[in-house]
């Protein structure tokens, strides 16, 4: 019997134009990342639940899919629990495990399970769908890819220089205009140590963040309210207020933390950071944000986040250092910076911006239409030497009429159509049509090549 | 507290020498597919159980993953199924969805879905891993890959010609010797039919595939006991018998078959396909096997399968005909032939054969040792000049100890490591060492780039 066919809600198909354009975008990352020295891994998709609860918080626990126990999964459940109709807790005695959630408790699962293999400073990249059993809404789906890139095993900062080179390549080529805003967690570590107020840096960053928009005043209201002291606030007016170049923030900060330790560990490493930059001669555009503040809790470095500066859209690569990726798994002091590349969004962006290019390596360059009999096997030794020189083409498979292997290669957007007839063979030749202007002209199949290479 | 992390039995953690080896068999494949006006789509790893159920048998059904509902799932099932444990019947309660087991029915719902969106014949490709809750063991995984590619909604011989010849040419560029093996449905279904046997079909095939092994008499002896007549079995000589060229047996064929109009439309289309072939002048040994039968109920035309000539595993790649591919989603009459290349035995086939190439693309070609300092800005100024030349290089981000580091190229199997101190950033050269044979040189950037580019 005839079903509807439909899928899953949040989740998604990826038609073959879809496809090329997110290919194009996961494949000029790898190729950056590659350019870096970074390598793919894969995990599975399933991990155990003893992996993945409790890494997430409890909100994370309730959104991972988890995947029922294969035969009699009912058999060992507690009866009392399943009269009771006790979800939650039947819940582990009727699966064992879940689709991952992100790729980075994969990523420490891996690193500590293969600790012995790898060779560290381990440099990978990891781009995996992941699912989560979020309610879906606009750019908000049920299964989405990420693509992560990290350093794992040395402190050095030149790692942190070495991914902001690779966003600066990775959007350079994308032709994306972004901007990189950069902060460091023991800078706001620094700064709740001066007005011992460790609990409300957050409020502080959020405070900070409305600036622009509701004035000092009102900035300053709002800390008060947040049960900062007036002195509190005096204090950090300065950072409140930082403006000017990054120098000129640098310079004002390490005066403002003088008093702190470890705010002055921040300052250090921003700047040395900036230093390195400056030798590099990035094209990118690097921003001094003590707003940014993503992950707290998770972050002990640098903190990073890149806007795209023509879309208004959130942020479309962020991450940071982390001290303890896999301390969780009894792996201790594996000091780690990683940054993660939003595909979905820089796909809306490129498609917004119009920035996809219309020739891509895998789209079909030439479609043969097909007159059947000797034309055909024609076409097939002329397509056997045209993609011998690499370039996509094909042949209509059945010799209909023309009209619908026109409509065959409009549909397809293919750029050049082929004809070849009693003529065109006599003389070795091809007509090839220009399928924008219309353009039609024979050929030798040397020209045609060249005609129709990218 | 700390956990021993380990992955679901049947799955596997890809390490970044397996993934650069298993990328250059898919990338290998999809420029091919691409070259021949494939695409890929990607359909989601979760399907409504609505759309799997069914499709694979009562085996099958039970082989699915199921996720649970997320929320209080239990709250809508039936407390006497739940106080009777019955399994079976409360999974339709607490679960819709499903992970895919292969990507044949996902493509087929993809193609009902989209039918207004897609243009036909349909040419699409599709890599994307599938999930069986298999008893795991050795080369049978709970996550395997699955390589499709299809096209639908063309009867054109044409289409069989053609993944023939993505076949050859997929196989000639990973350097695997191949077989392709060739049959057609239809032949068999006349044999059937002169016999009046059609449901003696798989034994006849059965019974034939073991003349070599067990002779002429075992085999009619075989026959005798499937409950073939004398006569039947004394009709069916020749077809036991076949021997000799493709043209040979296909003469035979017509022969045996005369009275048979679907065999004799089977013998038709492998003389077509054939005569394709030889047109193509293809390197591919191409042998006409009666006694492949791979699918019958689901395969109505050509039927491949393809072996490796130097090693000993079973087939590395198949496919066939089908002619009713989405009529269990509502959508009939779409014929459509396609193949599938099966990752892992090619993977294993050329880890066997160390066909994998020792340079490959996706891996670094040089690391620069981290003297610190003035050396350390020296070895990212002509890094950047380096990789500017699309070459995969790195810096050790920690300048450490000489034998760590070397330790570590050594381990990422790094051909090329480079050195620059003082003398050689006053001469603005580096020394490059090979790795492989111990040699040592100072040379220029541009000496370097051509030394170490692949």
């Amino acid at each position: 019997m005839a079903q509807k066919p439909s899928i899953p809600k949040g989740t998604r198909d990826f038609s073959p134009v879809e496809m090329v354009k997110r290919n194009y975008i996961f494949d000029t990352v790898k190729s950056v990342f590659q350019k870096y020295g970074y390598l793919p891994i894969e995990t599975p998709a399933m991990e155990n639940l003893s992996t993945l609860l409790g890494k997430y918080g409890e909100e994370g626990d309730k959104l991972l899919f988890k995947i029922l126990n294969s035969g009699d999964y009912l058999k060992k459940a507690d009866e009392g629990l399943l009269a009771e109709k006790a979800s939650n807790k039947v819940m582990s005695q009727i699966s064992e495990k879940g689709l991952r959630y992100d790729l980075t408790v994969p990523f420490a699962r891996f690193v500590v399970q293969h600790q012995n293999e790898i060779s560290f400073p381990f440099k990978r990249y990891q781009i995996q769908p992941v699912w989560r059993a979020d309610r879906p809404q606009k750019g908000r789906y049920r299964e989405f890819f990420q693509c992560d890139v990290d350093v794992v095993g040395s402190n050095s900062l030149l790692n942190e220089v070495e991914l902001i080179q690779i966003v600066d390549e990775v959007y350079r080529l994308l032709n994306i205009n972004v901007a990189l805003l950069l902060n460091n967690r023991k800078v706001l570590s620094g700064i709740a140590e001066i007005i011992d107020a460790s609990d409300k840096i957050v409020d502080i960053t959020v405070a900070i963040d409305k600036l622009d928009k509701i004035g000092l005043d009102k900035v300053n209201e709002e800390l008060a309210s947040k049960g900062l002291s007036q002195e509190a606030i005096d204090t950090i007016q300065p950072i409140i207020m930082l403006s000017g170049s990054n120098r000129d923030k640098i310079a004002k900060l390490r005066e403002v933390l003088a008093a702190s330790e470890v705010g002055q560990k921040g300052v250090d490493e921003l700047e040395v950071v900036l230093n390195y930059l400056d030798t590099l001669n990035l094209d990118l555009e690097v921003d001094l944000d003590l707003t940014l503040a993503r992950g707290l809790n998770y972050y002990t470095g640098a903190i990073f986040e890149v806007k795209a500066k023509d879309v208004k859209i959130g942020s479309i690569t962020g991450g940071g250092r982390y001290d303890d990726l896999t301390g969780i798994f009894g792996l201790k002091d594996v000091s780690g910076v990683g940054i993660s590349f939003g595909a979905d969004r820089i796909y809306d962006v490129m498609n917004q911006l119009e920035l996809f290019p219309k020739a891509d390596g895998a789209k079909t360059r030439a479609m043969f239409v097909n007159f059947g009999g000797e034309d055909e096997l024609y076409a097939l030794r002329i397509l056997k030497e045209v993609r011998q020189a690499d370039i996509n083409a094909e042949l209509f498979p059945d010799s209909v009429k023309m009209k619908k292997q026109m409509n065959y290669a409009n549909k397809k957007e293919i750029p050049f159509v082929l004809l070849a007839g009693e003529e065109e063979r006599n003389n070795n030749v091809v007509t090839v049509k220009n399928m924008e202007t219309g353009e039609q002209s024979k050929v030798s199949v040397d020209e045609l090549i060249k005609i129709i290479n990218i």
